[in-house]
């Protein structure tokens, strides 16, 4: 209860002490399992840190504040989950940890796949260390991922559930990689449809999300059928987000999102927004965007037409509304899923939703 | 016990028997976890039968009389470690297929880091489908090696035995790609001692023979102690295998490894062989090592100058008194882990160690 008394009356500096405090929490479990790794190969267990942002490429310590660790949305929904459904969110902490290095070790991998040298403003693990040894840590991270479950346990969760949250966790996986094996083959066609694209985002980034609502709640002392509730709210604010994404990817403003202008249009990113598009052009426009989008890059001409086209077909208004769409699910299944008492977990839960909807970075 | 009677006096036949026995313990289990892929991706199941080696290229089923599916060694280790210690060597099987698709995830991703265009015969994941997409063939297989161990709970295994050798495996996978986060490291450098060396196959290739008996030995109802011998036995069993490679990748016969004669050599390798000749030759003839080295691939003259300084150092004779040094810990581990009572297991281990000391590919 000292969240909420400390946090009463002070909704958005509370938002910011309560991410503290769950980062607070998580950083000595996301330290601990990376440790894990010291041994024999001390490059491992320096590339795991470097990547989650504990050390430099030297593979040095680095100040804390001088680095972009993420926004830490998948944990945060982990343990606000559990305190909504009444149990003590910290004890969901090593659930956190363990869904933030699955969450890592993904993103390594996926820079390997997209060819990607920055991420969070910092050079990618495979552009400082080679795929070879990127790949390495990648899998040493997600071999990490699991160890937190045995703090479970030993904080009295029972084996039982342990065991049942651990294999929900490599389904989960499995259902992120389906994520991405689509994705990467969508690189490949000029007529993915917006249901096909919904689809993929739903496996590669909100099987995470609906995860973690999932397994909190359920550490947190919820029913199955409750759980379930928390699933949908899960899928739904992650498919929220990652729409917001693509919005921001070309409408964002460099200063808040810390990428070029439309920069997702210049690296031809197949998101929702030119899904879209391609659906209300005519033949003709259709194959312009084709011819633009089979060259490596767009240059900014292509870009410029390419937002043109955009305006002129008013996407930016139905993706708001998509985006709109999937809160207001995420808002209902949340009601649905928590007890009609007062809950400070509940109420900053509902500030994280509000947060996502009308973020600009 | 039927296996002791169906086997009783015919130890090469019995051999067979069981290694069949295995194989159709744990296929269904294998495919069963793979199953787990089908969804959204048909690619992604794919590649994973493909490599498995239940379909061909075009996805199709295959013949298992046309394939080469591995030696499937650890597998047995883990049944017949369960056994020997008393307990029925088929509840072991979902054990068993965890540790083959965690062994089969390595190789995928290690065919990427070695650019290896063939294995077991057939062109690899990458080759056929891509780096991006072969290293989500492992992610997912790495995942789905978790999924047998429900399979354990579900018939019977105590959770928290369960959640025990879930822990370890995890663990065990850490230390692998550690091995292989060193054996990159040594590409790079022309002074890796055999001491180095050994740490390295210690990690990479034996920590998985090791954790099969360890996990083994556990399900059969071992003592932590006990286990902590069969352990020894794995990991001195796994070292010895791996140097028997090493020996079998410049002096085996084509016809029975499947690969060109000294393939080890004119690929580079930094096998145990190569190290101990090092080891032995002048500053000058290591110079010439070195340039020979230095090139992409050795040319056939090459080939033929190594294999002279490996002769004329005796190289060979070395490398065999290390391969039986292993063997001999392995079998004392053995013996001191068997309970003395007769147990139809612990000969088919016994032949088994016997057989991988003298194997020809």
């Amino acid at each position: 209860m000292s969240l909420s008394q400390s946090t009463a009356g002070r909704p958005a500096e509370a938002n910011v002490d309560l991410m503290r405090e769950i980062d607070a929490a998580i950083d000595p479990l996301l330290l601990g399992a990376v440790a894990s790794l010291d041994g024999r190969a001390p490059l491992l267990a320096g590339m795991a840190r470097y990547h989650l942002g504990f050390v430099g490429p030297d593979l040095l310590p680095i100040d804390p504040a001088t680095v972009d660790r993420g926004k830490r949305i998948r944990p945060a929904v982990a343990m606000l989950a559990a305190g909504t459904c009444g149990g003590d969110p910290f004890v969901a902490a090593p659930l956190a940890a363990a869904i933030e290095l699955l969450h890592n070790f993904t993103l390594i991998h996926d820079d390997i796949q997209d060819d990607s040298r920055t991420r969070r403003h910092r050079p990618t693990v495979w552009s400082l260390w080679g795929i070879e040894q990127a790949i390495n840590a990648g899998d040493a991270l997600f071999a990490a991922a699991h160890l937190p479950f045995a703090a479970l346990r030993a904080d009295g969760v029972p084996a039982e559930l342990v065991l049942r949250l651990l294999e929900a966790f490599d389904r989960m996986t499995i259902v992120i990689v389906e994520g991405q094996t689509l994705d990467l083959g969508f690189e490949l066609r000029t007529d993915v449809s917006p249901a096909e694209y919904l689809e993929m985002i739903a496996a590669k980034t909100s099987a995470i999300v609906r995860y973690a609502a999932w397994a909190g709640a359920l550490l947190g002392g919820a029913t199955d059928d409750s759980a379930a509730r928390w699933a949908e709210f899960g899928l739904a604010l992650g498919i929220g987000f990652q729409i917001r994404d693509d919005l921001l990817g070309i409408w964002g403003a460099s200063h808040e999102t810390g990428k070029a202008p439309a920069d997702d249009i210049r690296r031809r990113k197949q998101s929702l927004p030119i899904l879209l598009l391609r659906e209300r052009l005519g033949a003709i426009e259709r194959e312009e965007i084709a011819r633009l989008y089979a060259a490596p890059a767009v240059d900014s001409a292509g870009v410029a037409r390419v937002l043109d086209l955009l305006a002129r077909e008013d996407v930016r208004a139905a993706v708001e509304i998509e985006i709109g769409q999937h809160h207001d699910r995420a808002r209902a299944a949340l009601l649905a899923a928590a007890s009609p008492e007062a809950n400070p977990y509940r109420d900053q839960l509902e500030a994280l939703v509000e947060r996502l909807a009308t973020r600009l970075g």
